[in-house]
């Protein structure tokens, strides 16, 4: 199964395979996430979380359903979203009075409660956030975690005294979603959206952009300045310490669990199935006994002490012991689940009481005394990552072309790459780009100032930008 | 504020001041889960979802929507729930070709994948469960976390070889759901539901029903056998050792964490406010300076000390100390979020090295050494912990009472009591126990046998049952 060659279809075989979610599910755009698949999701939103809550978000659920009036009160936001929503009309025999739809996102739910919550300075600043599943009907072609129309996020809401703090708060939630991807070995690309793709409702954007094995970007998460704009469209002021009414500014940003083991799954994986970083490997070791004529009982023994000594060290260990099934299969079978780290334990490892370890990443072997294994193994883990975070960056860089006319751009589109282009700022060039050469301006850097050094790529006038240029999901 | 003399207002105002949910979100049923709250919550989940992985349930999450056909597949199923959904029928400007409905609970959505992954006997027993939000248009009045439109729970949904088999996990369900109230320290009574109150669909029902003060019993988990009915609707198989095909048995059992959140506030809270299980308490310990002119300094430093050697301790530890507030309205404040234990520190504990420990369920005080006061903090848990599960037993105890005729039936339900009686099982007697005295029969005992001594309350003949009978949510 080579991933290269054919990433769609190796994608889908390692959902299966690897149980990481099931799209048969008999509605069009809804998976089921399955154990492995949901065990990953769970320990994702948690680093998340708990990294926000240091930051002081509250964690909140907000009901799933909005009511209309509210959805409607934003101009721009619902302008964004009113084609993509799912539409709550009756319960059980009834029609209802007022219609609801399935939270796209959960702004309009937020804000009335924003409002009664937040009446003075002291209220501020106000952080909450949730990890749950949100509703888009998409039109364009569904993809399982890259594009669905249920999806798993964590979105964060946050409110402040001025625009001032507030963008602090969006420079705070860019450093939180970094150090999450950090985690997860996962390289990305920091961009502040064009005006005209920037979130509906929102001052500026700035996305989480990643690569693609297809060529197809990935954005797993954005972070939005929204202004005082959703605070005046639903009257969110707060007193000052002068006894003046003011309205709050506030901010939104949304980390895509989903699309983030998507990421994790297309970065990491290799022809033998899924690779996974040991911080959310549900299981981080699995130990394949190899017993031989004459040593299966003392490699049996041995491989339950071996799994009591690494649980007891606080490694999520598995021991495979199952008698009807090869070694050779097991292998095959976790190499797919992508646990970091195998034991294995035969006659030799019994005599001499080590533990061959093989890792993932590689299947590189090594052997260690039983004495240390545990810290043997938490190296390994740590090298396992520094690898899965070079081989993510190197690629990402390696992705990246340059191009000063629309044919180089076109070329480098071809071979579905992510290109720096000089960009005037004007949404016809930005079209041009598109209809031209199917690319699209995702933004420019934000974490680092980048000047344009040539005319713009589409008119050939004075450039104001230096863009990336892709596809995307 | 008094909780028994008026029951309702002072759990509105626990809910409120307590930050567990705010019911003025503007849809009518569902409420807003607040930071204090959800992490409650997201504790019970946890304690939960530990106990379910152990028995080998796989986490999952399945689509909040279910296509109509599919839910119309069971009979009784349907039959039971379809006055109560809700349907998607629009999506962006399109009206949806099959409408969708949001999962009221998820058979009809999870059969459908069962007979993908069930093939052959070795695939059983499969057990999943999922902590998520379910949908019922609920026309009884709503009240916060008793009974809303939206509510928070973790359903389980188990398939088996046989009927055996599937009756030794609906065991296995009620075990581990009695494990999960213990440690709550809350009291319960498990019952069979009568044949007319069993799960639509069911062979059989199994609930945790508890007492509340209003005298209305809250259901706070259920357990059903589903017999071979699910299997047969979605055609779910498998092939035996000897190559038959046969249907699989299937259970499924749910535990409500919206409910359960307001058994412990209603069980546990007093005049002050919330009192937490320290299991679930989102910080156990609050440690409030009480500083004395000139030993501002020397109370703070110990303060900030005494919290660095609680959390290192492993204990949550919240230091209050906000110079703005006086130690009086942080007592006041803490009390009604409940935090099990208050660390009290003035110039006596600094110059000692002492703690003033006071309990939240007695509100006592006793003095500990700073050295070993994790320790000391850790006992003082455990007799909070069995204080709070015996006053919640023996009030079940004193709220049971006893009829045999219906006059005295009428009597002790006008008192809002559980009453055991005699019935001889039919409708009829049942139903004039409902219309009569508002009496409903909540089924008989499931863990103890219990005999009739007596003739059926209502009719005077043939008892062939004890059971409960009381008003409920």
């Amino acid at each position: 199964m080579e991933k290269d060659e054919n990433f769609s279809e190796w994608f889908d075989r390692v959902l299966r395979e690897a149980e990481i979610v099931d799209d048969r599910y008999p509605v069009k755009g809804f998976v089921v996430y399955r154990g492995w698949g949901y065990e990953i999701a769970r320990r994702i939103a948690s680093i998340l979380e708990e990294l926000l809550e240091e930051d002081g978000h509250q964690p909140v659920l907000f009901p799933t359903v909005i009511p209309e009036d509210a959805f409607r009160r934003e101009a721009e936001h619902i302008a964004g979203f009113s084609g993509e929503v799912f539409w709550i009309t009756h319960a059980g025999e009834r029609r209802l009075e007022r219609r609801l739809i399935l939270r796209p996102t959960s702004e309009t739910a937020i804000y009335p409660l924003f409002k009664l919550w937040i009446r003075s300075h002291a209220d501020l600043p106000l952080k909450i956030h949730q990890t749950c599943t949100v509703y888009r009907y998409e039109t364009k072609a569904t993809r399982p975690l890259y594009r669905g129309r249920e999806f798993l996020w964590n979105e964060a809401h946050t409110a402040h005294v001025d625009f001032e703090d507030a963008e602090r708060q969006v420079k705070k939630g860019v450093e939180i979603y970094s150090k999450v991807f950090d985690k997860l070995c996962l390289s990305y690309l920091i961009l502040r959206r064009p005006e005209f793709d920037k979130f509906a409702g929102a001052v500026y954007s700035i996305a989480f952009d990643t690569w693609n094995p297809d060529g197809k970007v990935n954005q797993i998460g954005t972070v939005h300045h929204l202004g005082e704009n959703f605070a005046r469209a639903f009257d969110v002021t707060y007193e000052d310490p002068t006894g003046r009414q003011r309205y709050a500014s506030t901010t939104c940003y949304g980390l895509g669990i989903s699309r983030t083991i998507a990421a994790v799954i297309a970065h990491h994986g290799d022809d033998h199935g899924l690779v996974l970083p040991p911080v959310i490997a549900p299981k981080q070791v699995v130990i394949v006994p190899i017993p031989m004529k004459g040593y299966e009982e003392a490699v049996a023994e041995y491989a339950v002490e071996v799994e009591g000594v690494l649980s007891e060290g606080g490694l999520r260990v598995i021991l495979d012991d199952d008698p009807k099934r090869r070694p050779g299969e097991k292998f095959y079978k976790w190499e797919m689940f992508g646990i970091p780290v195998r034991v294995e334990i035969g006659p030799k490892e019994v005599e001499g009481r080590t533990l061959t370890l093989v890792r993932r990443d590689t299947l590189e072997r090594c052997e260690t005394p039983l004495d240390g294994a545990v810290e043997a193994i938490r190296v390994l883990f740590k090298e396992i990552e520094e690898n899965l975070r070079e081989r993510s960056w190197s690629r990402l860089r390696s992705e990246i072309g340059e191009a000063s006319n629309l044919e180089e751009l076109r070329r480098l589109m071809e071979e579905r790459r992510i290109v720096r282009v000089n960009w005037c700022g004007s949404d016809e060039c930005a079209e041009r780009m598109k209809e031209e050469v199917a690319g699209e301006i995702r933004g420019m850097r934000w974490d680092e100032e980048e000047t344009p050094t040539g005319p713009c790529i589409a008119c050939g006038g004075e450039a104001l930008y230096v863009v990336y240029v892709s596809r995307a999901y």
